[in-house]
């Protein structure tokens, strides 16, 4: 076994970086400003590319690439089957959000999301150095096309068995994602996401013994020691989401920002309040409001919290956002994102043999 | 911040060990044998006292002392109020422990646990090096008691407010408990237990950034990565139950061994289904029934999974024993206790600067 160092090296010649640091591909929170401050220092920028069209996916590309020569990921989430409709539970979650904010409007027949084989498309034109997944695999037709193109393709694992799964379809690296972590849940099967909370301690050496493929760990990593920590246990890089949201450049809302800077862990809470998949983020009046409720599947319920998430904003409103945050919120920083990795690598490089 | 074998040195130093390891003090797996092969190896042993009488207490510690000069610590639960008493609720139990084994009888007015003022004295009387206590506090007296004997007090704690308390109260040290860890959590308030779930990677820096007493890391640790992961991340040392387990010395059903050796971390669950309190063990029959069924609380329901956990031992089955194992349980080996905190603390250094 090489060291943690040596892993760590033989990564960043991989993936065009010169800190194993990737920022998280993060739907909600990243903006170019974000991605080309992390890449110009060395780490990999990312772009969470979900919600966003095939214009959208190329404006952020071609602004990117104007910015920094530096190495950047577009994350896709593997579509999940269409949601079963359930007219009850959707009027029961209408009504719960009515409490909260403007009453949904009734859900129609969709579509619920931007059309999935026109992202895939736009991602391929853009030709970034890496893509990766969430939630599941890429089509095996597809995964041909980026092998055709030298594009690197990195999944997200809750388990190792969804992380042998994404070995076996040609996965060039897997993300293990600890129970720590803010954000979405990347379980294979929706419903499973409740069973499948694996701390870092756990889930990074389990995947290190039994892949052959890097491991990036993912989940509560916050500081130089947690980098080092993850790189001890067997990971060759790392990918950071809650570290860099206090960061000038990702522009958050200053509620959820400054919620950031006190969340004691058990202050965040897994939630389907928001997207009707499971996430961690700062528990609040509607976190709370799913706690009896059953909110509707994804992405039906993302849908249906439109208009709450949208006066949360504009009101700066920290009790009814969708403010996603790891177990190790209180311990980031406001500091520029250049900063961010420069530091975090200087710190974790001195803890390291 | 001193380097983290540093910090080990100092800690090994003041609790008289040549290695930072402890090993858990298992109410159900701390026999004698086990205890003497850790401590004389250089690491602490610890005996789970919660259900012992004072003659039970004298006699361990009188078996220890033959064997070994070393440190160990006697644990015991800080005391719950007496359980609220719900009859439909203890029959419901009842009926549904009666489908996987005796029909267990209803239960009287008890007591239903040993005497703690008795265990209180017999620990005060053998003197032990160390005492810990996991639920809680001792109260003040008690702490005073100790102190004036010279015994060092080591808390166990799962969120920063408990870890706080306990400082203050004067303990010695404080042990992280990560939500990896197996058996029981120790939340100071039962009913909260599942809402602090924290993983080492969030707690550990968060202990170590605020308190001035050394931090004991918790759950999930099972080789030499696994430690010097948890000093990386500012522990002084690390406490391992499942790393033990599968020892000879603990001599654990076979049943039981077998399948920690295969537990995938997501095969283990947090059950209240054993005792009354949450506690992460193997997902088994006996889990899954109190899925849907509220369980008494503590320690009602483990006197009435008494004769099912009992039935459970002695046909050596799985599907209802109580099967305590954290989220690394499928890297635990099976061998002596000696090799394992010799074999993972020479581990450890070869990772650490």
């Amino acid at each position: 076994m090489p060291s943690a160092i040596a892993r760590a090296e033989e990564f960043c010649a991989r993936f065009g970086l010169r800190a194993p640091i990737l920022q998280a591909p993060m739907a909600s929170a990243s903006p170019v400003a974000l991605g080309m401050a992390v890449a110009n220092a060395g780490g990999m920028a990312g772009l969470g590319a979900l919600q966003m069209g095939p214009d959208e996916i190329a404006g952020w590309v071609q602004g990117f690439r104007a910015a920094s020569n530096g190495a950047f990921q577009i994350n896709l989430w593997a579509p999940d089957p269409p949601p079963i409709r359930d007219p009850d539970r959707e009027a029961a979650a209408r009504l719960a959000l009515g409490e909260l904010g403007p009453l949904p409007e009734p859900l129609g027949d969709g579509p619920f999301l931007p059309d999935f084989a026109a992202q895939c498309a736009a991602v391929l034109a853009a030709r970034p150095p890496v893509v990766s997944t969430i939630m599941g695999l890429w089509e095996a037709d597809f995964i041909a096309e980026l092998k055709a193109r030298g594009i690197l393709w990195i999944c997200n694992a809750t388990t190792l068995a969804e992380a042998r799964a994404a070995e076996a379809a040609g996965a060039d690296a897997i993300i293990a994602q600890g129970a720590e972590a803010g954000g979405h849940r990347g379980s294979f099967t929706p419903e499973a996401a409740e069973a499948q909370l694996i701390g870092l301690f756990a889930l990074i050496p389990r995947f290190a013994d039994a892949l052959s493929v890097p491991v990036i760990a993912a989940g509560g990593i916050m500081d130089g020691r947690g980098i080092a920590a993850a790189l001890t246990l067997g990971a060759s890089a790392v990918q950071l989401g809650t570290a860099f949201l206090r960061c000038p450049e990702t522009a958050l809302a200053p509620a959820w920002a400054d919620g950031l800077a006190v969340a004691a862990p058990e202050d965040t809470v897994l939630t389907r309040a928001f997207s009707g998949r499971l996430a961690r983020g700062i528990a609040n009046d509607a976190t709370r409001a799913f706690e009896g409720t059953a909110p509707a599947p994804y992405p039906l319920q993302r849908v249906l919290t439109t208009p709450m998430r949208a006066e949360a904003t504009r009101q700066n409103d920290l009790s009814r956002m969708q403010a996603w945050a790891g177990q190790g919120a209180a311990m980031s920083r406001a500091e520029p994102a250049g900063e961010v990795v420069r530091r975090l690598w200087s710190e974790a490089q001195a803890l390291l043999p």
